[in-house]
């Protein structure tokens, strides 16, 4: 019931230099676990209030977790024994480089050093028929929203009388055969042959059907081509439906055409296509290129140098990485990391040493015992060594010793159980827009 | 996107006596579960796909417990060893005793045995301006709105400009002194001790006010008198005011004002003063009395012998409950069990058999190692006895493996660390009511 013009940020005046961090993710949280409160004021700035684990995200669609497994509030992880930090969940409109402020919903703020850790957002290339339809998996709020739809898809095609409409309910497309595409299908792939038979004995899902949409020749593009043919090797013994070199022409909610006019019916649309930076207004033009922050080894954004960017939303173009890192978790985590000590440089008059990505390799999972990795040296694993090494990595690196306990009692669980158990729909039996022409879910992550 | 009128029951024609339960919580449950589908084809309608643990639901609104701890997808109650078992997740909206139908928002279906278990709902007395502005606590998307509301009013508080306002946004007005009021005021009382301090370094928690407001003489009036006043002290041992004989005159979203006059300035009114039965239109006027369908001791609904009602939605009344059994989950579950028998009783001929009501007795719990109960033959325990007796009949009821283990660790990880883990706020900053005049996540549980 507060209006706007109530509020204000409320940040202590200061002498020490003020550090804003626009984003709670990887990259942000990395850089304000590292800058001493003694010697820089510390403000972040997230439209939400935790930091989210998002290589997990597509287990919460899935039914696998829920959000608290793989979130964790930014205030519990900046806690008290955080000297001179200052969280705000308010929404950053623009940045003024000239009279070096950071506007917000509720009022501007000085800085003396910017770091804009913002991540992507879900690009639909200038589609709107595409983003009004399909469903996104960037934020919690999607995940479960695309839970309740899947679960809600066999609801219905219990009760539907059409047979073309149920196919039409039982048949589910991802578009994007990255990893969040990849381990988006395993999943699904898993439900339908261990967990949804019990659940709707009656239904015959032999016909429901998986397709991964994939662009390019391949799926997950940024690995290795022996790790990309196997993961498609694995997606089809699991019975997905692999479909590359394919390119989405339109989606109006019943029906997906493909460039050259193939079609499917479905009510399930998943859209893990594409991503762009998600850019705040105010910087010169030649800051950033295709979406990203250009920026240098120092991640200072090209033009300033009092204002950096760090993970996904910049592209540090170096001769091993030409087209700027890959935009998974370690660059974000890494760069946060170093930019701290360089901050601490800058203002101890020292000079900045350049970042240096160390490529730890890269993993996905299809399902048990079903995951590929790339690692250092040219070295590749697959089947249940590389499943394994998911696990491992996953649990180390969530965030948080609670998290890691109730994921590891949930996959533990689920290994000997076969069974997913958050299939819970929060949501009414039909969606609102079916009654009133209106659909208030989805809005609710379009308010970016 | 599907329409209502593509849609259809689709439930097997059967030569075998057809029993429609309506409303799969603590009473629906156990009756279908001591159904034998080999004698009776079995058909439950819900307007959610899962079963509720509702008396741990506060825990979910302060951030204790997530959705799946508390509650079970019904399918996976009910999966595929249960024979001629068959869920709709559908609304009905009445019911024919005349045909023997049932209607649905998508068909209607004939019934020989028809069993209404469809609980309370908040009950404003109709007061409509109370229903739009205070957050009531019936249902899962209830418990996540408080959630957000609670954790939100503490952003808010930390940026807001006017000192009254910013009081308003501490001061959390419970109303109703019953069994959710009075565990919620203590879960909130815990977690301004221990959990808030931390998250909020900056700010005053001696200004944060709980208020628990009770129009009758004592708290938790269907316990003992003891167990009353043990409950008062408790609660006003942890710092919150309770207010009895009060009641409250309206409600503005900013201002309560009582009957008498005196008024609290609050962004935060948590209706929990009281419940009416949920009932469905059909049944003549003499079935039913404020709200509960009159039964006989054989769950016989007043005036049919085919239509049965149990738990709370039910008037029982005996020589030794003359307002009928205490609206908990013990009755339902009994009324639930027994009334399984007497339908194969039925079928067979026999002579239906009277329930009666096993009283085990009742728990509150106000906080750590602060709990009251009433047990048979006039026994009273307080204190930490009575607190770990809470604990494990909570966690013995808890239906499902799975849930009790969730619980039992997120009970033991609080009571070593003092962290309530899952404080995420799963919606916009703003409530969109600010923006756009209208609140989406109120209007999903104002569909029923």
């Amino acid at each position: 019931m507060l209006q706007l013009n109530e509020l204000s940020l409320n940040i202590p005046e200061t002498t020490k230099p003020r550090v804003v961090i626009i984003g709670g993710g990887f990259g942000g949280v990395n850089v304000a676990k590292n800058l001493p409160g003694k010697e820089f004021q510390i403000v972040m700035f997230d439209r939400q209030n935790y930091h989210g684990f998002w290589p997990l995200l597509y287990q919460v669609a899935t039914a696998g977790l829920e959000p608290d497994a793989i979130a964790e509030p930014l205030r519990k992880l900046f806690d008290k024994d955080y000297e001179d930090f200052h969280f705000r969940q308010v929404k950053v409109t623009s940045i003024n480089p000239e009279s070096k402020t950071v506007c917000t919903l509720v009022g501007e703020l000085p800085y003396d050093f910017l770091i804009i850790s913002t991540g992507t957002k879900s690009n639909y290339f200038g589609n709107k028929q595409i983003k009004e339809f399909s469903f996104p998996l960037k934020q919690i709020p999607d995940a479960l929203n695309l839970r309740s739809q899947l679960l809600q898809s066999f609801e219905q095609a219990n009760m539907i009388k059409d047979p073309a409409v149920r196919q039409s309910l039982l048949n589910f497309v991802i578009v994007g055969g990255g990893p969040t595409g990849v381990e988006l299908a395993g999943a699904l792939a898993e439900m339908r042959r261990h967990v949804l038979p019990s659940d709707y004995p009656g239904m015959d899902f032999s016909k429901m059907n998986i397709y991964l949409v994939e662009g390019m020749d391949r799926v997950l593009p940024p690995m290795s081509a022996e790790s990309s043919e196997t993961t498609r090797k694995y997606l089809e013994d699991v019975g997905i439906v692999v479909k590359l070199n394919t390119l989405v022409e339109s989606y109006d909610g019943k029906t997906v055409t493909f460039k050259g006019g193939e079609q499917i019916q479905t009510q399930t649309l998943i859209w893990a296509a594409g991503v762009s930076g998600a850019q705040i207004k105010g910087l010169a033009d030649t800051s950033s290129e295709r979406g990203r922050y250009l920026v240098n080894t120092f991640n200072q954004v090209n033009g300033y140098t009092d204002i950096f960017a760090i993970g996904d939303i910049a592209a540090m173009k170096t001769e091993k990485w030409p087209n700027g890192h890959p935009g998974v978790a370690q660059p974000a985590i890494q760069q946060g990391k170093h930019l701290a000590k360089n901050l601490k440089r800058l203002v101890h008059r020292e000079t900045l040493v350049p970042f240096e990505y160390f490529d730890k390799g890269s993993l996905a999972i299809i399902g048990r015992n079903r995951a590929v990795a790339d690692l250092p040296k040219n070295l590749h694993l697959t089947g249940f060594i590389a499943w394994i090494a998911w696990l491992f990595v996953h649990i180390y690196y969530l965030i948080g010793f609670r998290n890691k306990l109730v994921v590891l009692a949930n996959w533990v669980y689920k290994f000997f159980t076969y069974e997913n158990g958050t299939r819970l729909i929060i949501r009414p039996f039909l969606r609102k827009e079916d009654l009133a022409g209106q659909e208030f879910v989805r809005k609710q992550t379009d308010l970016d």
